[in-house]
């Protein structure tokens, strides 16, 4: 009934759609089973997009020839660049999306990419020949065969929904778990965990008093995700912000003795940096409020997302604690929050490529690899994809280095370190964030996307303008002479030195009093000039005259931690052998078994003393 | 946490959207209950709205103030009026929809009723006291206090999913089954049984080949469903039609034995006239094809539904038998067609306004009745929405007679007669169907509607409208005299006689040979005339003039039939003191318990002479 296809994705959250457009989008005939092709693409948390560190995963999806940003432009109901008072390396875009466009679009797209099948039904295991997988068994007993699965399970597998003290079956609220494909895999070797995570109740708008609350717009000048999409949105919706108070907080406290959290019947982990309300008021216990962010869900609905607010404390506990909420007096619920528990694999199964270590061919993304967060999860299905692509048609493995991108490091980070609880991206994570920038991820990605057969031809064209356009625009710079007859009044108006002798443009620049929009104003004729640029290859000129030497310092850092990276450790190296290791190096390094010197270096465990011996040992 | 309602509905399908809507449009405090909110007002069966009989439905509920009709018409992707080669009765408006935007435009619609609130849980009982329903409980436990409820329940309680030798609990594909409701309604009394229905493939519209199949395009001058809405569609899509063949045929018996229809599995009936296509090739063995229809599901989804086909047998032999279909030939399915059995409750048990018998202030409306059909079920739950309101706040029951609607027979027919196969409605089963015409519900209901508080100010202000049109109109035919000097030529045309003196339009229009637009092009200056009405207003004019007789006929037997239907029977009443009934009229009425000699007049098993003994008792 099914011929073999080379890839079957199953679930259709954002790493299962990215890992089937991704194959499909390269030549291989791809098969994305789900439970409910109704559901594809759900939000199940928070209809937003990126944010720090997010941001730019989503820019790098993107710049590689993913869907992400294209399907959240294509939602957007408000746009913001975060921290836009601070360095390049900490600008975030942010959207809000509507709900049911983003599910639609991402429906439509997948509908629309040549090689890519979908069949709704549950998959309850894999089929394995030979220590490699060769396809799925559903619930219908059908086996499809496959050169090459990616599980994209998210928290349906063996899902269990917590309100107080009710609990049940569950992969999000209203739709079933789904059961089989971990017993199996625990059968076949694999070591499974159980984490947990949240979502807090859902609003209906109309009851709110948005009078007492802090209205936060869009940007005045929106940005896109996408390097393609060419008309920001026009027209925004707002959030607004309030906050918990004491009462609030005692309130939830009442609920403390029925609560899942608090009398040990969860037993996965949360995510730390994501916390439930009632989390927050426990470890935080000194803070009298906590902010909410009263978030839309699209264009036409009036539900709300009460971001911030996640818990799973009895339901009637919720809806009290709320209504002391300053605009929540009248606040009604379309349904509770709640907490679920779901199995994981701990990710340090896998190689870098995301195939596990165990079952040849097997591959693992998102929420299944203990991550949280959409942009997480789309990226591994990106790279799911791609590597799963590669290996079948006999390419080589796509890795992303850790100076390439945050897809790289947080990639680096679960193989090599684990999480055990859920993991999310932070712009700390990542060595070199002055290199990974949300606006240089197409200069970063992709030349190297194209060349994957996933950037399309016009992805590739609009970067390299960029670069050509950037390099001769640098060079303008450096040439253009500014004379300080006509500019030393301006620069006094900056309270920067006056000019001796004619001085170059980029001379200037780099001054910190010194922007590009005041370049412009201090000579007519250069303003006339830049205006010949698109906005982003002035943006990008700046940002690599003003931020030279950071920049210069982190490539360096980058070229030697390379140096590691490409210093190959055989695979079936014996570490015992090493008398030198400490015994939790040996230890850890067999259990993980790096590829790299580089790998090794950030396994927790391995200290900087066990990676000389090492370098040693291997004749560096 | 939960304030009392007027009215709680469960369920958020055809029937419970529109429930809650009238509802709350008349002043209601109502709460919807859905088990997802992702997915109200879905179109489970096939994407279209309409057709015989059942357009005339929709129009009808439209005219008393109803959403479907707008719903309909916001979602359209094809329209088409059936039978317009036959007498107006016969006329019947049908939409293809897309399946989406349907959806979406039902939910912003409940979002934006005010009084309408919305909840996400599963219902798993009603609470009662003292034989009247008080509120219903969740599968949280939580207690929510209502005056009445209409259970609206679709396929989900208890409901089965058989695929071949495979089955599985589930509301509808991909979704979860309902339980607790049977159970306890069944302990408090109510007969409870099973039906089923089907539901075909879906196929991916990308692998079809549409040259060997006809086209079938919508009408070039479409209307719309609403009388309210201004602008029909412009731009539609085709359907498509293909049969099945012997080959397609006998690939399906390889799977009988392996079906859940013809071993036994399933225990309850299908709907007659929408059979399995196993049904229909086991039943109508001499026939060597069947019609198939290929319907897209929405404006920008590949998805396509096959009507025609649908099918429990296993996925394999469903497949095996699409691909020898002409056009299926490379046919990829998106999820194989199924049946569903699911409980319902024998219709008998309600009264005219489809509140139980046994339990006050409970309603049920659509398929828990024993119904198949959107429109079926939207257009019980209209009703259950108006009479439940209407007894909470003391006013008059509602309900529509047989010459009123076919809204009225639909309801009189289950209530008096039952249903043991999944009833849907036929323009046979309506006595007076030259007055309930698609053409004139809103004449009919309008005024109705908006006395009942839920057809709007503007809804009736047009039909008002329409009716003052209408009466000039026809008193002006009336007096045009046309002159036989300037008609003679065109009437010799036309091959009917020619006049020898004045003769008023009215009479011209009697004549076969003549419709309105004939008329018009006899005579410039009537067509000029003309054009100063609407379009709805002339046609309306022409069937009135030519169809005169038989509208009289019929509205004297309504008038007739009302008699009986005005003609009391008290509720108390002991049929068997009535020693000159049959047996079988004391027991079916004494079960029955009709509220008029006319409702008696329809029970099965009550004869005409029962009747008049009953008549004559009742002191007629």
């Amino acid at each position: 009934m099914f011929p073999e296809y080379d890839l079957i994705v199953v679930g259709g959250g954002h790493a299962g759609c990215e890992a089937a457009h991704a194959a499909a989008k390269m030549g291989s005939k791809v098969l994305l089973i789900t439970m409910n092709m109704q559901t594809i693409a759900q939000m199940s948390c928070n209809p937003a997009m990126g944010g720090v560190a997010k941001g730019q995963i989503v820019r790098e999806i993107d710049a590689l020839g993913g869907m992400s940003g294209i399907i959240s432009d294509k939602s957007t109901v408000q746009f913001r660049m975060l921290n836009q008072s601070k360095g390049p390396a900490m600008w975030s875009p942010r959207t809000q999306n509507d709900r049911m466009r983003f599910a639609e679009e991402w429906r439509i797209a997948l509908e629309q990419t040549p090689n890519l099948d979908l069949w709704q039904e549950m998959v309850k295991g894999i089929v394995v020949k030979e220590g490699r997988v060769v396809g799925v068994r559903t619930a219908l007993d059908i086996e499809i065969p496959a050169k090459a699965v990616v599980l994209t399970n998210g928290t349906f597998l063996n899902g269990l929904i917590h309100i107080g003290e009710k609990q049940f079956g569950g992969g999000r609220s209203g739709e079933k778990a789904a059961t089989g494909i971990t017993e199996q895999l625990v059968s076949l070797g694999f070591e499974a965990g159980r984490m947990k995570t949240g979502t807090p109740p859902r609003i209906d708008g109309r009851s709110l008093n948005y009078s007492l609350m802090e209205e936060q717009k869009g940007d005045e000048d929106p940005r896109t995700f996408s390097y393609l999409t060419e008309q920001p949105i026009q027209k925004q919706l707002s959030c607004y912000i309030t906050y918990t108070n004491e009462a609030v907080h005692e309130t939830l406290q009442t609920g403390f003795d029925r609560s899942p959290m608090f009398n040990g019947r969860i037993k996965g982990l949360g995510p730390r940096y994501c916390p439930s309300i009632e989390d927050k008021i426990n470890r935080f216990a000194e803070r009298d409020r906590h902010q909410i962010f009263v978030e839309p869900e699209g264009w036409n609905t009036v539900e709300i997302y009460v971001n911030g607010f996640s818990t799973s404390l009895p339901e009637d506990v919720q809806y009290k604690a709320l209504r002391q909420i300053p605009g929540f007096e009248a606040a009604k619920m379309f349904r509770p929050g709640y907490a679920i528990e779901y199995d994981y694999f701990p990710p340090t199964q896998l190689q870098l490529t995301l195939e596990t270590r165990l079952i040849e061919n097997l591959y693992f993304a998102g929420q299944i690899n203990g991550t949280t967060g959409y942009e997480e999860a789309a990226c591994q299905g990106l790279m799911a994809g791609i590597n799963a692509h590669n290996k079948v048609h006999g390419k080589d493995p796509f890795v992303l280095k850790r100076s390439d991108a945050y897809i790289g490091v947080l990639i680096d980070d679960l193989v090599n370190k684990g999480t055990d609880e859920p993991y999310r991206m932070f712009t700390s994570r990542a060595e070199f964030r002055i290199l990974l920038r949300q606006d240089n991820a197409d200069l970063r990605l992709t030349e190297t996307g194209h060349k994957l057969g996933l950037a399309s031809d016009a992805r590739l064209e609009k970067v390299l303008d960029k670069k050509n356009d950037l390099k001769r625009l640098l060079n303008d710079l450096k040439q253009r002479k500014m004379n300080p007859e006509l500019t030393n009044e301006g620069l006094e108006e900056l309270n920067t030195a006056t000019l001796r002798e004619a001085t170059s443009a980029l001379q200037l620049l780099r001054r910190p009093q010194i922007g590009i929009a005041e370049l412009g104003r201090l000579d007519a004729d250069l303003q006339q000039y830049l205006q010949r640029y698109p906005k982003e290859v002035v943006e990008q000129a700046e940002i690599h005259i003003k931020y030279e030497t950071y920049i210069d310092k982190e490539q360096k850092l980058a070229e030697r931690m390379e140096g590691l990276e490409n210093h190959q450790i055989p695979q079936n190296f014996d570490y015992n052998k090493i008398i030198a290791l400490s015994a939790e190096a040996k230890q850890k390094l067999n259990k993980t078994r790096p590829a790299t010197i580089g790998q090794a270096s950030r396994i927790s465990g391995v200290s900087p003393a066990d990676i000389s011996v090492l370098t040693v040992y291997l004749g560096r």
